[in-house]
């Protein structure tokens, strides 16, 4: 007989405490990317550590040879074993002038619509969603005094500075690493009403180009109309990236693009998201994806080229004749399905080179390269957590890919062989890496009651 | 009778002395567009004015709104009367750990390939060419006691910044600047024994253009795929503004474009300037203009556009999947015969809106608008210059329109009803605007043995 009903109240009479907790982790300003804050991150990792042993779990905190790590490891009633990953590392702050309440300083705000949220940083990214996990583990152990599955907890402090040293620090704990299913809180809500498991996550090639031309910058003057422009060569070859229905003209691009089923695609048709949701809240009205396509497609399961920076030449005040000597852009694309990385930057570099005219010549710097991930939809554990969320929110969950990418899934597919559930209560204005990052109340509290349904559903 | 030799001759006698003089015209740092050398500035205008004082010449140093002006006026034998202009401000030096000697301590240099050199920021542009005007005039004056012609001078002091103030300074002394043409001597030589009379002046049309979508930056993981991209739209604004044989592809752009006469064309050619001679010099080797043009054209007679410096989103180190809010380009057309520089404005205007997808807004800035000057090439001063060009350098000198602008020329012959001769002696080489630039000792002494004789051929 489960103790399913008894863990829901506990989660619901601890509410105060477990925000008390929170906050007092909100507090620690462990913002990875800035080495001034490493005594920080060094703290947030040990208040973890103390608060998994203050509900009886043995933790400790390990060296990565960037921040540290915390690990825990504890069995469960049943026999399956998840592995549990979060970060306790933030964002920076800046602009400091526009946030609200001090970024470090947690507060209970209420939204103009009346919703309540925790505003800080990290509110949301990432230790709100890894505390409704805790809570629903602290819960268990307070009213049952063991999990219903065995759980392996991993909190990095790297994630916002690429989780640089994960991948090694996973092969090295490879074996104290072991679980039958990885699950992740890092993701988003379909809506504020509806649950979602993120089911599969877009891979990524991002590299940047220089095209340079002259060997200095020229004057306009003496040479516009008879010097090679890198301005205007680097605009050619963005413009050319795509043809006239926004398909990427890359050769090969949509070699190993999957369709979408058209079950899964009437699914998504019923969801009816619209231009105005979806859009709207950015000051856009229009998908400006692929002729042809569902909004849903063009942000989750179609692929993507996007330039997300490009400069070159004067670009102070006022006018200043110059033709540069080069100009610069930084260019992205997302993969779907069986896309290989290798070849879409082969088949852009080869874009590149067919436009560069006789005078130009291009560097490349590689940023990332990595395949999209997708979930088996007939896998137990998503089953499972479907149901469970089901019973939480009264509405079946979403099942869906992700716009993003969330490199650590891969590697624990790679070196753990693991299949990762994610599932998180974030919202979509929770202004994640922005001033003023919230969290929903509501998320908070029924992310923890969800968690304690799903640690039910995978021991049955 | 002409005095012409026994001039030419103190010219010679008077060398060291003249460069004494520069030298201490070139310590003065005068960088108009910076506040805290405004002093110095003024330093300049009176340095100017007690030069004039000294060969007889009353001087005045006139305010403007901006750094003032030095006027002077002095009859000559013969009745005709020239408008001198040069500036006595100079660009700013930085960086200056590039120069290889103090911009503001001049020396004289010796180039690797022999030539000597006056190296100190204004050498060329614009303290020595003026010197080279009034050491002629010194000259006449020491030998014959008046000009050949009269003379009014202007020497301003805010050409480095616009020449902002000059306009209405013209405007308000139109009676004292009463002249029959203008000369000014702040052009180059076609090359270092061929000089050159600058015939036309392109005009120019320059817009800066900002390209909004979102009403803040998005993330590509979550957005990507269905929300505009600036950058994107700019980039097909640019690369349309091209076709494949290099013309610009404006409607109507080409309006009042005139051919270039097949007489001239076949003078041109003769010239023979090659795209190892032009543009090897910066790393370069392919004419990169209109297709079946020469490069001369390209670069003297044909319109342009260039983009002058592009930038939007992250620039910074490293990968950001960033989607901006907007991304800006600076863009200018250079324009010949009666091209209409409104019209252009129009065209380019019409260009950028008609592709603008739904979501997209479009800002302008227009900084410049003036359309392109022609001499007559029967104008008797053009004739009378080039016969005394050809007498000191003994060689025909170019006639030839300039790809650049010098604004003051349209001034002149708005207000003044004058036709300017643009005579100069500097060099492509000279490095004006940047570290170590320097005057040929070469320019600063022919070049006032040149005015001596333009002043002479001008009398008759």
């Amino acid at each position: 007989m489960s103790h399913l009903n008894a863990v829901l109240a506990k989660l619901d009479q601890n509410r105060e405490a477990a925000i008390t907790r929170l906050f007092d982790f909100l507090k620690i300003q462990s913002i990875s990317t800035d080495p001034a804050y490493a005594g920080e991150c060094r703290k947030a990792a040990e208040w973890v550590k103390a608060e998994l042993v203050s509900i009886g779990i043995e933790a400790e905190v390990k060296p990565t040879g960037g921040h540290p790590a915390v690990t825990a490891r504890v069995e469960g009633t049943a026999k399956r074993h998840a592995l549990f990953y979060g970060h306790y590392d933030v964002q920076p702050v800046d602009p400091l002038n526009l946030w609200d309440t001090p970024p470090f300083e947690p507060v209970i705000a209420t939204l103009p619509d009346g919703r309540k949220v925790i505003r800080a940083r990290g509110s949301a990214d990432d230790k709100g969603q890894i505390m409704t996990f805790i809570e629903a583990c602290r819960a268990y152990k307070e009213v049952v005094g063991t999990l219903p599955i065995g759980v392996t907890f991993l909190i990095e402090g790297e994630e916002e500075d690429g989780s640089r040293h994960l991948p090694a620090f996973v092969e090295a704990e490879k074996d104290a690493l072991k679980a039958d299913v990885a699950l992740v809180c890092d993701t988003s809500m379909w809506d504020r009403n509806t649950p979602q498991i993120t089911t599969g996550l877009r891979g990524m090639v991002y590299e940047e180009l220089t095209i340079k031309a002259a060997d200095r910058d020229l004057h306009s003057g003496l040479f516009g109309g008879g010097a090679q422009n890198p301005i205007r060569v680097l605009a050619k070859i963005i413009a050319d990236l795509h043809d006239a229905d926004g398909r990427v003209t890359l050769p090969g691009f949509y070699d190993g693009v999957p369709e979408t089923p058209s079950q899964v695609l009437e699914q998504w048709k019923s969801l009816g998201l619209t231009s105005e949701e979806f859009l709207g809240g950015v000051g856009l009205s229009e998908p400006a994806g692929e002729k042809g396509r569902l909004l849903i497609e063009m942000i989750q399961s179609r692929p993507t080229c996007d330039v997300n920076g490009i400069i070159g030449g004067y670009t102070g005040i006022g006018a200043k004749t110059v033709i540069a000597a080069e100009a610069s852009a930084k260019i992205s694309f997302r993969l779907v399905g069986d896309q290989n990385p290798a070849q879409v930057r082969e088949a852009f570099y080869a874009h590149v080179r067919a436009r560069l005219p006789k005078d130009c010549d291009v560097a490349f710097i590689s940023h990332k390269g990595s395949p999209a991930l997708t979930l088996p939809f007939d896998m137990p554990e998503l089953v499972s957590a479907q149901a469970a969320l089901q019973d939480e929110w009264g509405v079946a969950p979403v099942t869906l890919g992700s716009g993003g990418s969330i490199p650590i899934v891969g590697d624990f597919k790679r070196i753990l062989g693991l299949d990762t559930l994610l599932v998180g209560f974030g919202l979509d204005d929770d202004r994640i890496h922005s001033p003023n990052e919230k969290y929903d109340l509501k998320s908070f509290e029924k992310g923890a009651r969800s968690w304690a349904r799903i640690l039910d559903a995978l021991a049955q």
